[in-house]
């Protein structure tokens, strides 16, 4: 059953917004397979385009210790589909032959994920997937990395702002990534101490929002910090407003490729409805593409090694089709249908027991 | 069932050493506590020794979310144990009544918890548990908070140690912490990417670890960080050598109260003996206080909240002899008696398959 | 000549912009001041507001060594100008006379100093001033507390979106504070090794900045961090374009009171125009209030302490009208006149001898 | 008078104690040199050592933008001394002449940059220095590069062991480097609120530090944390006890070259001698090498590479025998004689008039 006695040869990409720990997982399938199993890694680049165009890269320097430490992808990242592009399937397949693949391990999100499913159910390739999303919404596994990282930037920013929004007595809103779930907002909001958090998962109603914060400057406290994810939107019913959000048709403001049209997005509409509605002064921060950058936490360097180390594990035991996943601190296999299905949106209980507790 | 229908009196201690996270479970007790359920909630100060002798705060100002930032206990702490004292347990029901407490929530490790479970068996005080230890070595639970920040903490050290090591070409020795479980050194150590992860699970052969560090001297690397938690020890038949630790026999250098003589303990010892043995220029840097100190990771106030306020919700639901634990990602109850019996060590899977694949 | 035989009646505020190391400087005017001098040293909240109307708090907990540490000021602030508000500075006179005032100390940035120049000249008022500003745009002095802080969060947002922009191939432009001079953007460029830093003091020419990047681009480099102080401009004859700025005339998008519409300022508009002329895909990230809150750093505290401990003894010396200042290593004074004078604009020297270097 | 007309052969070397902030200025010292003069820049290895034994790195990776953000040095370092080592003036200018090198830059401290003063007055070779260590103890320069760094890290390690020591009403010492000057230990001081600062200028009376710890503990504040640099020395006629430092005879507790008899240095004994004499539980951080590793502070990246700009124009400017130097805010030169002459020490005004002000 195991393919253990000999080594094989084995592709990786990463595909998606690129996250932190990514080069964390990429070092672990490299080392373990190379010096555990004698296999032969070779790095496709920029996610499925490096399968299409059969660009690769050597990962000798992929053994450094200090890759732990470097954030994005040494392998870099796209979001090319391969269904989407003529003869996909076969030039992949052609590919994954030229090179005498025993395995690809395709480390990404949902739709790199979605895609990995794709190509094995219907063209047979060997994938084992690995998951990764700053967005932790990931169905199959209880976090993906990149997400620790993402919610500790978030929560610093948010204990700078606090601190801003106390001297000048005012409101500040953060808005942070999540665009169909509100996992960042919703951890960054507790562990921030925020006054208020929405989430794509229940639109606000913005009359609500107002009164909370009315109320709590009348308890005596002058500043609010407001979290709000990308994507949270207010009820359509929201009198007087429209405030989008990217679930409910037409993102506030627009939404193009430049990312200067989203900075007009949910975060900047509400700050300038809270001061329109409570008079008090409000402003704005968008945390952006600092959120997915750089040196990922500790928490995210181990998880991203430990779900290298099973993927390539999983290629060695035959497992193909399934990705890899923590659940109850293990690291499990799930199928790559299951983790590609539907999004993991934020827990009620979490958002209704937890965070609304500590709001206003 | 639920008690929620009225307030009521509830006491909270912190007890053993101190945590990153403390104040965020203290402020979501009191916030849920007193907004939700109209409970009073007052805070015994340093531990069970705030219940022997009656000394309290109020805990008004816990309801601030600045707190959360704040490392520490606002209660103070002590290892007190009223077991060891004359009548302990009669002035600690005492106090009980004289408060007209409803329930009793204590946050600790092994120690307190261990007490809480006998006050709650023998003496029938009705007590709720909260789980911290930066070691994350207590049964019942898969993390404890304080631990994410701890190994935050060392491996932004190992980050720092491993550029020094390599400009002079030397072996850097980091001594962490973790008496009875290597928890902190194997999740610092993967994420810091260390040559070497020595824990008190597993003695070590001080003789493998020299050829460990030869052969990656031999292979080009001349530099290399170590990491041992402070309860490692050298087998007993390493020749020539006895290098204690807190598990096997007296420790080495002997520990006294001061803490300066631990600093003389197995790190120290280790770092002379790969000097000595290998001749390759060896450091030592003992992390201390440090780890325990200062601003929690967003990952433990997370926690630490979802405990404080899951503990309140026990108290309400008469949950008493529960320790309320993290399990698959969501908060459970385990009896306090299972939380404090036998420490949770490193899981041998995380040691081999994974931690064991970067050595060298 | 000395007034240090018997305490004074002083009293402090803040003015302006909040920045990280006012608690610094107020801890330290305390402690001197009741430590040294025997003072009794009131807060007046709000900027110059709390002197209109009189509106105080006690200092006694601004002795405690956590200030240091805390964001923001304690005592509040707002831009109120005595000078735009009727018999702005008979009030003022009249709030110094019901306290006993024997001096006052504004801490401020150049609109907190002028009006502090003017109520010394034109209404006796014996004031001493205190230096700070994010921007370090301050005439007579070589460094202003604050801008070490903001310059160090800047550029660790540029480390975190230097491996988002390689991952992807990106262009990323990174806006940072900076309405009249690009000290900020100049340090934090040079520190993060930024591809393009362009600041107020010299209005930059679309094509150039392309033509550069197109440049590095062919020269292998797939991407690039631009970074640009929002108070930047495009040259008036840029062809096809007014990237606007604070400086010359209108800026890009327009600027309200919601800080959104700063969102669609020049960052986001430079981006657009690189993507749309190059065809590198580009994004944008404003850095915002982040910069300004939170925890100084240990080179910030340091220096609002020096100033706070030189204000107080200037108190004590009769140096009214002057403010403290760095100078070659020394704290001295000046005229406060002199400090809110002249923007000080970023050393040429800096820009083209040493950030140019770099660029491309 | 100025060379650059052609490009020059220029030898870049690092010696002594590693610091953040070398591989800036190495950065800064190739890109200049080679986009702006057109010189072939080399590197020699592990500091002196590399010119005596010819052992060379090409540069071209040292242009890199990431490089600004790594610690420690890419030559490597060593405390080689030449004029230890059997005709090393003569090897050395082999390897100059063999180069034909018209320039050599040596980065260092005392040690690195008095050899290069006497290899330009006795051997005539053409040197150029560049300041660098973290104690901040170099004459001719208000600042050198490392110094911020280690302060920061420091600065936040006190923050931490702040809250640890007020949870458990304890004496924290937390020992710093600093043989033979106090300049971490004062502005880390400072900057993290210390009860006590102990630094090799003024040797310490241990009654009165006992005393002032005692007397803080009366007014309420029963948790110090005492800064002490690695170098500073009790007095002398200190009754009943000796406590040494690295300047007045034997070091306390032996000094050997693993670093852990060190361990038992002066914060060790110190802190038991706290605890014996006024009863207070008292615990010993030492931070070691943490100080001198990893990513730089914005300021040091700024600072090192002016350094090394200005490095490269020296030499074209034919300015040997003289060292980078910050003045006033800007970088001038002084000769080497003067550099490494007498260390300088902390300016007496910063320890008295300030730092002695918040002490107890």
């Amino acid at each position: 059953m195991s393919s253990g006695d000999r080594g094989l040869n084995v592709g990786v990409l990463t595909g998606g917004g690129d996250c932190p720990g990514l080069n964390a997982a990429i070092r672990a399938i490299v080392v373990k397979g190379e010096r555990r199993y004698g296999d032969e890694v070779v790095g496709f680049l920029d996610g499925w385009r490096g399968l299409l165009e059969d660009s690769t890269m050597a990962l000798a320097s992929a053994t450094s210790s200090e890759l732990v430490t470097v954030g994005g992808t040494i392998l870099g990242t796209s979001r090319t589909n391969p269904f989407s592009v003529d003869r996909g399937m076969d030039r992949i397949s052609q590919t994954v032959s030229s090179h005498s693949l025993d395995a690809l391990i395709a480390i990404g999100g949902e739709d790199t994920l979605g895609v990995a499913a794709r190509l094995w159910e219907e063209g047979g390739i060997p994938i084992v997937g690995v998951p990764k999303t700053i967005d932790n919404d990931l169905s199959g596994t209880e976090m993906t990395f990149g997400f620790d990282t993402a919610v500790q930037i978030a929560t610093e920013a948010i204990d700078r702002l606090r601190t801003t929004a106390e001297s000048h007595h005012r409101v500040i809103v953060c808005e942070v990534m999540g665009r169909n779930a509100g996992w960042i907002a919703t951890y960054a909001g507790i562990a921030g101490g925020a006054a208020e958090i929405l989430v794509p998962e229940e639109p606000f109603e913005i009359d609500e929002v107002c009164d909370r914060l009315r109320k709590r400057h009348n308890g005596g406290k002058f500043s609010s910090v407001v979290v709000i994810a990308e994507g949270a939107s207010a009820r359509s019913d929201s009198p007087g407003l429209a405030l989008g959000g990217s679930q409910g048709g037409t993102p506030a403001g627009g939404m193009d490729e430049f990312g200067h049209i989203r900075l007009g997005g949910i975060g900047s509409l509400l700050a300038e409805e809270i001061e329109r509605r409570t008079g008090f002064e409000s402003r704005v921060t968008i945390l952006g593409h600092i959120q997915r950058g750089g040196t990922p936490t500790a928490y995210d360097r181990v998880l991203a090694t430990r779900y290298g180390v099973a993927a390539i594990d999983s290629v060695h035991t035959g497992a193909f089709g399934t990705m890899v996943a923590l659940q109850a601190g293990k690291i499990v296999r799930v199928s790559l249908a299951e983790a590609s299905g539907n999004a993991k949106t934020v827990d009620p209980e979490l958002l209704h027991d937890v965070a609304e507790v500590f709001l206003g």
